[in-house]
């Protein structure tokens, strides 16, 4: 980085008049205090997410947390897990249909309803969470998700990424692309319809059936989320093959999902606040993850996890029929048309140019991890 | 992700008795406005940028714009350009004398006066800037350095980061080892000692000689930031190669540095802002660099940038010199041996964990991008 020692004149000049100025223009004025229409706001956000699920239920938390600490509880928000009021999967409709005010939620699973609500959470082999953050907010996607979710009664701010998730735990090893035929695998939506083209049965299991499913064999592989999560369940027991990437999940929008006419009600400094505490949010999730996935990893491999790479056979046939299955809903569904073009242009250029500083200065750290020289210098 | 569509007996119960609240109980009372203490506060940022690197001196405007925006203009902050009010460099110690409120910089830039400075912004061979967050808020990196801090009447949260640096600009191409002896190369602070003991001449240059001087020959190289904001130089006319990975900055973490006894003054609710207003400019920074950085890139090649990785060889004689150099600076320095052995743990767990999703799945991306398969579908 570049130093920048230069003075101008104007400075010069400047900085004479500063020394007796400065301790008496800062801090706090002791001057009457403004009275300040702050009005009292309570809403409800239901998650789509158990607690269980700290770090990605805990995001929801966060954002009301975030709220009421910079407005002294004027804007509260009160959050309500999976189940709690509506079902996990029933969180952004209940914004739409009016019953609450906001949700924390992911996109896709309104999949089903119109497929155009999964570009602004993630698509198979779209971006990781770096870029996906480049292109939500500076290559105009949270605009462009917006201008798509207005018709639904909503607006959607990123509030958390969990980054690349894993692709999950099988029963045996998947070394061909015949070892994915008739393969039951617990996984849904645009992932699910990707797999279904290279000989996977989709399968819809509730999340807290998943364990007895793979122990009895009723199926043969799940995805869940990453080693933090994963670990919690324990499904080394059972299938104890834990594969990666998770190549549907690269970097998943967690949206924060609020009634368009509750947002256009807000105050602006309120407008504000949700900006900006969804975009702290939405950078603290993948922080999060990322500090308590790593060691979560090496107790899975201590309890048995068994980890292995899709082979690059695997990766290449569900790279294609991805693009097979966006040709088709593209060619059904305007709005998804418009985000998944949108979006490719930055995907090309950002995998052209991470090839350079970035995957260079991480390869050589990892060489650097597989030859024990991070090992810390004090242990 | 999983599904979680399960709804228990309580939340069809509590549901029932939602259609008709719902619409009242949510968006903005008509109810009496409530006064609220707001102090005005009045604040000048000095920043250690020019205004020609706007995404990095930006970052101190957007915390400045985010706290007036998120306030109603209580909480205003003027920034200042590098030299305006005081030299870049010396923006850190600026707050400690009591000049200014604030600044905006890179923690580094205060090695001289104390190594300890630089751990709280970037070491060479540290960690990329998602790792990087998430040492700083989850593994107490911020904390830790804000206790070094305390000594020098500083409170610093992260502010920005610009990804993994771009090496530079050579002359002539660096093949070996024996290339780099004798090389005179703008570079400076910690990362010049480092190469310093591969044979390179650090020398400390102003940003706006850099150009001149690589056109004379007076340098043989000279380090800068990334291609967006190299670009806006041409040093690919004079110094067409163009190295990477910049590996002394692998993440930089830009601060927002603060008067303690300002700090300690501000209402909670302004803390709280603060926290929330510099942690969404540390993520915007980072995702504004990855979204110009590609399309300037791709630029700097068609004007003429000749791209080159540093070799094996020198990456690592590179990292064996930085260990010796955090080695001998820790045998000196309590404060700078705390910091670099705190982050060892994670650094090394990171580099485990990211060999898993994060890289397969990059890499692939990477490889579908070399293959022209990443080309938008629509052009």
């Amino acid at each position: 980085m570049p130093n920048h020692n230069k003075l101008d004149r104007r400075a010069f000049l400047n900085r004479t008049a500063l020394g007796g100025a400065a301790a008496t223009a800062g801090t706090v004025l002791a001057a009457p205090a403004i009275a300040q229409e702050m009005p009292q706001i309570n809403w409800r956000m239901v998650s789509s997410f158990p607690t269980s699920l700290d770090t990605i239920y805990g995001g929801g938390e966060q954002i009301a947390d975030r709220l009421r600490e910079t407005t002294d509880g004027k804007f509260d928000i009160q959050v309500f897990a999976a189940g709690e009021l509506v079902p996990g999967l029933e969180a952004i409709s209940s914004v739409t249909d009016g019953t609450v005010e906001c949700a924390h939620s992911v996109g896709y699973y309104n999949w089903g309803k119109d497929p155009a609500f999964a570009p602004g959470a993630d698509l198979p082999f779209l971006l990781s969470a770096r870029a996906k953050a480049a292109y939500n907010y500076y290559g105009g996607g949270i605009e462009l998700y917006n201008e798509f979710l207005a018709q639904y009664g909503l607006v959607s701010f990123p509030g958390g990424n969990s980054g690349v998730q894993m692709g999950g735990w099988f029963r045996k090893e998947i070394n061909t692309l015949d070892d994915l035929k008739g393969l039951k695998m617990r996984i849904g939506g645009l992932a699910g319809m990707v797999l279904e083209r290279l000989g996977v049965v989709p399968q819809q299991i509730a999340g807290g059936d998943v364990y007895a499913s793979l122990e009895k064999g009723t199926i043969d592989a799940a995805e869940w989320i990453g080693p933090y999560d994963d670990a919690k369940l324990g499904f080394q027991k059972v299938a104890p093959y834990y594969y990666y990437p998770g190549f549907w999940e690269g970097g998943p929008t967690v949206g924060f999902f609020i009634g368009k006419e509750h947002w256009d009600a807000l105050p602006a400094t309120y407008q504000a606040l949700v900006r900006n505490c969804t975009q702290a949010t939405d950078m603290a999730m993948v922080a999060k993850y990322d500090y308590v996935n790593p060691p979560a990893l090496k107790q899975l491999i201590g309890d048995g996890a068994q980890l292995r790479a899709f082979s690059e056979p695997v990766l290449s046939a569900a790279f294609d029929a991805a693009l097979q299955v966006y040709d088709e809903i593209s060619a059904e569904n305007e709005w998804f048309k418009r985000q998944w073009e949108a979006v490719q242009p930055y995907r090309d250029d950002w995998y052209l140019y991470a090839q350079t500083s970035e995957y260079t200065f991480d390869t050589f750290m990892m060489i650097q991890q597989r030859q024990g020289k991070l090992t810390p210098s004090g242990g």
